[in-house]
């Protein structure tokens, strides 16, 4: 386990160091990232395998950023204007090169599914031109990067789908000033189910639903929880995992935005997941389970329900991902 | 790591198996303990090794639990009015047997220190009893017992300074109901500096400090630092250890009634010590630091700020106790 603390302030003397490597394009996965996990509200995240965005990264000679190519969604092209394009204009303005950069975009996480599809945005443009230049920057500084391009998506500086996409496994954001992100360890036989209800919910109406203040018994049982499942995830002790995945603070609030969420947790448990509760600010639900058999039974029991209420949905089934965003050509 | 949970009342079955050894007494030593521990609220706490009380536990013929001897400080003989009597009465109550057990206390830490002084009381008699009965209890099924003595003194039951004292080291007390307590690993570096100002803080006064509620946004940033303490434990990370130990939600308030307290913590930082706060409600002060040398220089600091006041104290350095209670005869 490596504590990552750098501020933000510190990367552009970072830079100073990186290299021109031959390389001039690459492509890479930026995964889908689960933020919240129940009683991590803020802080914790993990990272998905079977769903995240491509993205081309290509070192060009006109200086500058430019958004090339969109494919899968309808986002704006307009460099300050996307997420993608701010994280990399975060990074870029640190550097003092004579060259730049293109940027393909084929996004596959669904805009506003609470999966992490900006933070995957945020954190693709970033990690490949850090690839590009011979990784003059660590993974906290690329954080500090992709947090601006992640408040254009949500308004705030949060970094609980960042820190997973980029490190993989589980993650928890101690701060943001200055940034402390902590690698948990991802025990072996961990799987996520995940449903995406194909349906809009308003940022503006998920935050009003969120308490401003909450009772003190309350909060001392998340950080309870929240204690205990770090616990948990060090010791690999799943029963515990399970006990320790419960929020009673956020999901008594958001989970009525979200259609038979109660049926679909209780059909979740009942199939043998260890817990579920709302991925990031939803409308996507997840669970965890202890095997891939098991991961698969919860998307069955899910399906039952869903199938039947005339909402469109999807569903991704993932081993935890402990590598996070990667080159894949 | 061992999760340790069950309900007290699987507890009367498990006593079925005890054995009656030929020890008929034994002199126990069980230690102060520090509840809290700035960012853990009424779940976290560690172990003493440097002080606690000793008792003399004995069986005899006669049935039911008697209190013979005192020493130190004048607390009730009646077993039913004494914290280590109520916690014996509590285990007694669940067994079959044709004897009775006498309990002799020699009490070193003072009634209302904030470090543990009723819940050494209350595990001790259990302790002793169960060692003498052939173990027939889990260390869990001894702190559901010791709840009931720990409720008399405070009126409510908990286990944060409960759970240290039988199980030693660092615990996390994830519920009351069912009983859970998760053992946290110790750094092997670890000291406790203590400060006792002879002062008394009304329980009543401590509690009417309490916020109800409290900001999300703090919530936020305490089970942050939990999370992030239960990790730089597992990982013997000191400085995220030091990072970890802030309070926003209990601190601010009830640090006020603790005389120079501000001093004090910015006389221990300055010291080199991890962190400081409040043990348990006051009135003493921890500290946490990495070696036997420097706990021994906030030691100083700290005697040098409170000669000065005219305010009586007592100090203590200590190792973190591993081990918790433990025979000593």
């Amino acid at each position: 386990m490596e504590l990552h603390k750098e501020s933000a302030i510190s990367c552009s003397s970072a830079a100073e160091g990186y290299l021109i490597e031959k390389m001039n394009e690459i492509k890479i996965f930026s995964p889908a990232t689960v933020a919240n996990v129940s009683c991590g509200f803020d802080v914790l995240g993990f990272c998905l395998d079977s769903i995240g965005d491509e993205m081309v990264i290509r070192k060009v000679e006109k200086k500058g950023i430019a958004i090339t190519r969109i494919e899968g969604f309808d986002l704006p092209y307009a460099t300050e204007l996307n997420v993608a394009g701010v994280s990399a204009l975060a990074m870029y303005e640190t550097l003092d090169i004579d060259f730049g950069f293109e940027i393909e975009i084929y996004k596959n996480i669904k805009p506003g599914s609470g999966i992490g599809s900006s933070a995957a945005s945020a954190v693709g443009s970033v990690f490949g031109m850090n690839e590009l230049l011979g990784r003059p920057f660590n993974k906290t500084e690329l954080t500090a990067f992709a947090i601006k391009g992640e408040a254009l998506a949500s308004k705030c500086e949060h970094a609980d789908n960042l820190a997973p996409a980029l490190f993989g496994g589980f993650t928890l954001v101690k701060s943001i000033s200055p940034l402390q992100i902590l690698e948990i360890p991802t025990p072996d036989d961990l799987y996520a189910t995940i449903i995406h209800p194909q349906i809009e919910i308003k940022t503006s109406e998920s935050r009003a639903l969120l308490p401003q203040k909450v009772d003190l018994s309350d909060a001392i049982t998340q950080w309870a929880n929240l204690g205990s499942l770090v616990h948990a995830l060090h010791t690999s002790d799943y029963e515990l995992i399970s006990d320790s995945l419960n929020d009673v603070i956020v999901e008594p609030h958001r989970s009525k935005l979200i259609p038979h969420f109660d049926n679909v947790k209780k059909a979740v448990l009942e199939s043998g997941a260890l817990g579920a509760g709302i991925s990031g600010s939803g409308p996507s639900i997840f669970s965890l389970s202890k095997s891939m058999q098991t991961a698969l039974n919860v998307k069955d029991a899910i399906e039952n329900i869903y199938s039947e209420t005339g909402i469109k949905f999807e569903m991704h089934v993932s081993k935890i991902n402990t590598q996070g965003v990667k080159i894949i050509e």
